[in-house]
């Protein structure tokens, strides 16, 4: 389980042990559930300046997420499932 | 068991397994406790501009905290309890 | 398993439990794969300015990997297994 | 297991769970060992201006450490073991 604040602040993504993130205002709105990992996720970044946002799940991918004007476009997540070698 | 400074390095926060946070000033000087949270906190992060403290524990709850002038005014926490989901 | 952005954004590590560092683009290509861990990693960071990337794994070890043009130059790590002491 | 560079990316500090933080250079020489935990370090952190250096352990204690010239003064370190409660 994880938090981070976006680099300008106005987002924040926790990382759930179901599997989701979800993003949030800097107010407390809820903005968005990002759902694609298939297990637990371990950590998320948050690109400095190119408002993607990456995660880590036990599932054994890596995936980015890219912001549009009110959160995350879930549809531009881009599965790196293949390239990503687990023991 | 996760120690975080804020971004202006003023104020260190730490948190522990009984679902605490300590604040601290970077001389060492104790701030206050931030009570709240049910379970073991596993994560924090402060928002680079906004003086807001996140926190997520295994209670299931993200929780905001919004520092004022000498710390943060735990009244202000917004609980987010019913917006998370785990597993 | 944690990931990480690198301060300009361009490249993001993630870090496995066998033992390797995954590169990516910020679009999601793939860059590299740093071997040279014998177990698990626990954690990874970039430093701000002089493009390193340290990575720490459970083989007792930190280890630093120079970047490059196109990625990181795997001839350039530096093992320190000698001076880190793990009980 | 842990590590992070300092702000200004010339130290790189690796905590063990033998409960010693490590200091290097980003060039990879062995700086210091900073001794005072009594248990496994969860996680650090660098103060963004003061050059103050932060560490939890297992063994319920945060300890701050000043920069010096050439790396950590120890005997400036400050316990705050009697302030943080654990469960």
């Amino acid at each position: 389980m994880v938090v981070e604040f976006s680099p300008d602040g106005h987002t924040l993504a926790s990382a759930s042990l179901d599997g989701t993130v979800q993003l949030w205002r800097s107010s407390g709105n809820f903005i968005d559930t990002l759902e694609g990992h298939a297990d637990k996720i371990w950590d998320v970044s948050f690109s400095p300046k190119q408002k993607i946002l990456a995660s880590v799940s036990s599932d054994g991918t890596v995936q980015l997420w890219q912001r549009n004007v009110i959160g995350l476009d879930t549809a531009q997540k881009q599965t790196l499932e293949s390239l990503i070698k687990l023991s």
